[in-house]
């Protein structure tokens, strides 16, 4: 699976890997594919440099990257207070009342929610930077729109290529315009947020779009034949996410959580705007249907949700309270049944790439070698 | 693009085509596709002969098939008059003041509604397939799940393969366990009745769970790369429906509705309840909005909802009402930009499937002739 792009970073397949775990990271580069790190949970950058610590050092010399989040336009003068307190009381209470439905236990005395809106702002995604830019990273992707443009120039002098997730054809040509180098067509199947073209129609779209710039498939991606699927539609590699959370090498701190993944099928997620405000793609429970459902307050707009609902999310995680547990995943969750390694993972696309191909050219008639 | 279905069926490509136009399913055919006219608009069994009349002799001695709509299950002494007596009056009044207020005319006296509940009843169905066993029809598709245990036998004494549409893998093992002979995995991204699971996922979850029964990938798919897509998800062939709304060969009957079509970009759809009760993926128009907007009534069950707008629809096709007029398209209609004939289409898909594997071949390293 080689491709202008892969050969350009140097590596041997064209499969970029995205995850929350340095372990899976390396693996994923160590096994000829592309890890990409997910910076949105450090809001230390200590933490930050000593999970690219550990990057670096397992990855072994090869090449790995870094996914932020970070707004093209800046918002002056807000803080989290601010935003804490446009949360209605309506919606505080459903809180409440939600999760003392299921019993769910308080944190401990100074224990803090895993995610706050921090990880979202400008200036904290710029103080990931400045930690990351010690490292040869040879990525740098953006979830939330192209990156601003003197970001994007320090990773350029950096010798970072630039990465930006579009969901439609539209979001892809405002990327190329601003100057990144790769564009990531995530469609409707995704985990996380994600909009409503799939990726059968969305992939090709951008490709035609941002022509020339390289375009990696994400959304539905979790066998070889959905990479070969991928490369049909005119991308130069394939983006996963979902896939390596129920890896050996991952760790979600939570036996229940990996269990829910490894039993759930693709039906079982949903595209809801309870966990950030914005619609994203997550297993379907008893929380997001909760938020979903028509007699309740519904969700607030996004960063007031994800402010609102971060420490129910943490005592719910903590607790592993079955009903209401859950995670962004995509529908390719119903490919994930068994905890296998980042390398069998990685070896399964590839062999199943190349099995795709072989019958393509039996359909195709041809006798290739 | 020849694959063991494609040469059970003696056709050149493996590309189905679904159409409501004798003369469209004729030309598919004719192109080395395989075309199927969709039946259920026909009421009367002798418009039904017509029309195969008309599609045999165009087809010039190559194969066809039909899509009827059947329920598996019979629903006994329910009729027409029975369901309009369970659609409340608040609905009727939304559809008159939604009509008044847009200013669409009233249909002149005697004009009947082009769309009936009747189509989508057992035995209006029944008489269809009277009418199509006077043909050598080579497949016999339903829409509606597995067709009855006597349909699929007397579509095998007839000599035809029988496919089903499913949009999960649940539903494609019932079929299966039915005795049909093709299953028709149809993603989100489709036109009309559509699962929530997109193509890239759903084809191969079905392939892999009616093996060794071949599948079509449908949804999404309007060019020779997205046809390669489904081939490499598994697929033994594709089953286009949308595509050809735009061909020269089929007459909308409506200038505006071809123009909105090829104005279309693949955001402009909605899967929406508005048409029948059940999801169906259309143009989103001011039409659908007024349905899907929680200020007003909502829709009805199927086959209320159906019934309730049969009218509302003939007559906003009718007087072409501009922000209302819409019709059931896939996200695919980003890509219908021009009038084309059939065999143009058919082409250009074989052509880009070639394409596809070419590129695949040289990013799998491999030299073939």
């Amino acid at each position: 699976m080689e491709t202008e792009l892969s050969k350009q970073l140097g590596i041997e397949h064209a499969i970029f890997g995205f995850t929350p775990f340095p372990e899976v990271a390396a693996a994923i580069t160590r096994a000829g594919g592309f890890g990409v790190l997910g910076a949105v949970r450090y809001t230390a950058p200590d933490d930050l440099a000593r999970d690219l610590d550990r990057l670096h050092e397992l990855a072994g010399g090869k090449p790995y990257g870094l996914d932020v989040v970070m707004p093209a336009k800046k918002v002056e003068g807000v803080t989290e207070a601010d935003v804490e307190a446009m949360i209605p009381a309506e919606h505080r209470g459903f809180v409440r009342e939600l999760l003392a439905r299921h019993g769910v236990p308080e944190l401990a005395e100074g224990e803090a929610s895993g995610w706050r809106i921090t990880g979202w702002m400008e200036e904290v995604a710029r103080g990931q930077l400045d930690v990351a830019f010690d490292y040869p990273i040879k990525l740098l992707a953006n979830a939330l729109g192209s990156p601003p443009a003197d970001v994007i120039e320090r990773a350029h002098d950096h010798g970072a290529l630039v990465a930006a997730l579009a969901g439609s054809a539209r979001h892809a040509r405002r990327h190329a315009e601003a100057g990144i180098d790769v564009v990531v067509a995530q469609g409707y199947e995704a985990g996380g947020h994600t909009g409503e073209i799939g990726s059968m129609v969305l992939v090709p779209e951008v490709v035609e779009a941002v022509a020339p710039l390289p375009v990696l498939a994400a959304g539905g991606i979790g066998s070889g034949e959905q990479a070969a699927a991928g490369i049909a539609l005119g991308a130069q590699g394939v983006w996963l996410g979902s896939l390596w959370l129920t890896t050996e090498e991952a760790d979600l701190h939570s036996p229940a959580l990996t269990a829910k993944l490894l039993a759930a099928g693709s039906g079982d997620t949903v595209r809801s705007r309870a966990l950030t405000g914005k619609p994203a793609r997550q297993l379907r429970t008893e929380w997001t249907d909760a938020w979903d459902d028509a007699a309740g307050p519904g969700t607030l707009p996004m960063p007031l949700q994800g402010l609102l609902v971060a420490e129910a999310v943490s005592r719910i995680q903590k607790y592993e309270v079955g009903e209401l547990l859950g995670t962004p995943v995509g529908q390719i969750v119903g490919r994930m049944n068994s905890e296998r390694s980042v390398r069998a993972v990685v070896d399964d696309l590839t062999r199943g790439f190349e099995r795709a191909v072989t019958r393509m050219n039996r359909i195709a008639g041809r006798s290739a070698t």
